[in-house]
């Protein structure tokens, strides 16, 4: 092949033209090369922020970003394997629950999980709270860990779609994250890398989520479905609603704990029925289940049974986390302040912003705006009073928690604020959408 | 000021929006400082290429690069000061006749040049075809050579306007140099340091220029008049003809010998012509004359009696040059090799692809396509029958030169097949419109 030429290509892409499988693979292999250098794929990317990359070029980015490092098949994990992946939001912990849960039905679950920024939490910030847990697993001994235990997960390692960590570091400083055929190929490329038979996407919409506009949301569903249907993988996306938060609690241990609630058949409903309602497309796409109801069937009777609790215990016991935190939950970390939030009026809670309630998060210490901040796992918000219940001016809506009582009380009327209260029940529809 | 925050710079321009003034100084003197990086500006002219930037923004992007380096004053240098710019096209040596023949009418020209690149020549190259001749000069010899003979041209030193070389370069490895208000601040920051009152622009269209469509040369010349006018300079623009190459010759040696026949009162028509053309527009910025009539008159004047091309000299001499390469153009360098090209039918010439005669000027040595390449200053191309003149079918039309015979040989096709032979005679327009 003739040399690469990394300025024609920009050109071709900013005039609006195509570029060929091939073409997009060497301009990949030649950035990680470093002969195509930082500053001109940052020009490329910002092009295609502006005029797009159609499906084929999607897959070839995606392909090339895959195929950078290290693709895991786990051939010592009998039965399917499906891993779901959340576009993230506030108050998401369901992959704690999910993963152990379709496990314990006979589907294996291994998943790659990223960390909170911004508003939005993280599933690795989560599991970190329970003390010694590790979230770096090298090949084997992740695949050892889905093996026993049915689920796992883990962080991206370096030997993991290593260009798309590099791209996803320059997205992130040049303004160019917000582009739906570059966010497909770096989720894409992460999750095919995990060696899963198949995938069910969360897409969330919504004021706490990455894609405010259903439109959009809906454009990235059908993307991610088909990109990652052309490389062999079985997608299904659900697009779900992230205008509330999801659950009672927005913080690291706070979720863990809900989490574990769900695990032991409790919890609140809308965290049970968006676990459910995941579990139910992943036991589908394995096969594991006939019908949609007898997939929920199966997946409640490992909730009643103990069985999806197990096999959490099982998984966090085997990447080094402490299981006396999971048997009482109690043992996980909490913050030294908390203080209450009221109602400003009396009425209904009709909603929750759970971007206010997300950055609020961040001021408590349970987030981060960089990537190289810490976190405080036991900071974070319970919530009290959830969507469509009533409640009385001055009664407790929320709680903060943090570790200096000043911060925490910084944050009390923005998240009063956050709380909207109406006149009139309203009942939350979580899932909105099924694509496949 | 509160620090500066590149991304949200970069993402409001992707959307659209505007810079202010200071955001804008902000992001260039942070990119000369080294906080924003060279991926986060080229994403940044990724994003001005497609969204533009207003003339606010414009006029702060030029202000921002003029003042990331010395702005000489040339105190010293008494009575009007006017530079020329031309974009830059095939066989343009009117820099070289018309600063000594302006100087020769009282009229100081201090003129900062460029080197050739692709198919276009440079000034500088094609004075450094003078042996000995210096085009690196600081601000203090510089302002000496200006001073003393009315005129000095120069290449751009690390002291004026690093911001436009650092960023120039950058453009050049990313697909961001097709951009007109990017064009038009690299120009006029350069051009507004070298100290001059007024400007002259020569923008050029057709084939063989940058802008190969009036509409946008025109969109060219009116941000560059106004742009300009606000940084409190008087500037004029003509849009020229580059369809056909000017003049005789191409190369740097040969086109420095038809500079010195034309302040020798002699040379082609059309450079005798666009030079006067320049010229009168000199003046009359200038104020050294009242009417376009009275410009011209001088300007022949000084042409006919001998004052321009005593001008020349002395910048030469001044400038380091060797002065006997003036009296005696027969020792410029000259090339070894000189094959004819003859016309492939008889008819009239109404064409000579200035594009194609540039890139072949290229091959022969007279160019370079990469910055760092040295140029051939004997090589070049002779052009014996000129647009408008009859030529049977046979007849010599050119004359290639070049150090390697087999080199020579492979652009005489090339040449011939650029020469546009018709039925009717033509009459070239060389000055399309004039805007200020």
């Amino acid at each position: 092949m003739r040399t690469l030429n990394p300025v024609e290509l920009i050109v071709r892409k900013r005039d609006g033209g195509r570029l060929a499988g091939g073409e997009i693979e060497a301009l990949i292999a030649s950035f990680l090369a470093g002969e195509v250098l930082d500053y001109q794929l940052s020009a490329f990317l910002m092009a295609c922020f502006f005029r797009g990359l159609d499906r084929d070029e999607t897959s070839a980015l995606t392909h090339a970003m895959l195929h950078s490092g290290k693709v895991l098949e786990l051939r010592s994990v009998r039965g399917p394997k499906i891993d779901k992946h959340s576009t993230g939001g506030v108050g998401d912990k369901i992959s704690l629950c999910l993963a152990p849960l379709v496990a314990a039905c006979g589907v294996a679950a291994p998943m790659i999980a990223g960390r909170g920024l911004g508003h939005t939490g993280g599933t690795l910030d989560k599991l970190e709270a329970i003390p010694g847990f590790r979230v770096a697993l090298d090949a084997r001994a992740f695949e050892r860990v889905v093996r026993s235990a049915g689920a796992a997960i883990v962080g991206q390692t370096a030997e993991l779609a290593p260009a798309d960590r590099r791209i996803y570091a320059l997205r992130d400083v040049t303004g160019t994250v917000e582009c739906i055929p570059l966010i497909v190929a770096s989720i894409l490329s992460k999750k095919l890398a995990i060696g899963a038979d198949g995938l069910v996407l969360d897409v969330k919409v919504g004021r706490g989520a990455f894609m405010k506009d259903a439109k959009q949301a809906r454009a990235l569903c059908r993307e991610l479905v088909e990109v990652g249907r052309r490389a062999g993988r079985k997608v299904v996306a659900l697009l779900t609603d992230m205008h509330s938060p999801i659950g009672r609690t927005i913080g690291n241990a706070l979720e863990t704990r809900e989490a574990i609630d769900v695990l032991k058949n409790a919890g609140p409903p809308d965290t049970r029925e968006l676990t459910l309602a995941l579990g139910v497309e992943m036991l589908l796409l394995a096969g594991a289940a006939k019908t949609r109801g007898a997939a929920r069937a199966a997946l409640e009777a490992k909730l009643a049974n103990g069985d999806a609790l197990a096999r959490f215990r099982k998984m966090v016991e085997l990447q080094g986390g402490d299981v006396r935190a999971v048997d009482d939950p109690a043992r996980l970390p909490r913050a030294k302040v908390r203080l209450p939030v009221t109602a400003k009026r009396s009425g209904v809670v009709v909603g929750i912003d759970a971007l206010e309630l997300g950055l609020a998060g961040v001021e408590l210490g349970a987030g981060r705006t960089r990537a190289d901040q810490a976190v405080d796992p036991g900071a974070g918000i319970e919530i009290a009073r959830g969507v469509g219940e009533r409640v009385r001016q001055g009664e407790i809506v929320a709680h903060l928690a943090g570790t200096s009582r000043a911060k925490v009380r910084e944050q009390v009327d923005r998240v009063q604020a956050a709380f909207e209260i109406g006149k009139h029940p309203v009942k939350r529809k979580l899932v909105l959408e099924r694509i496949d």
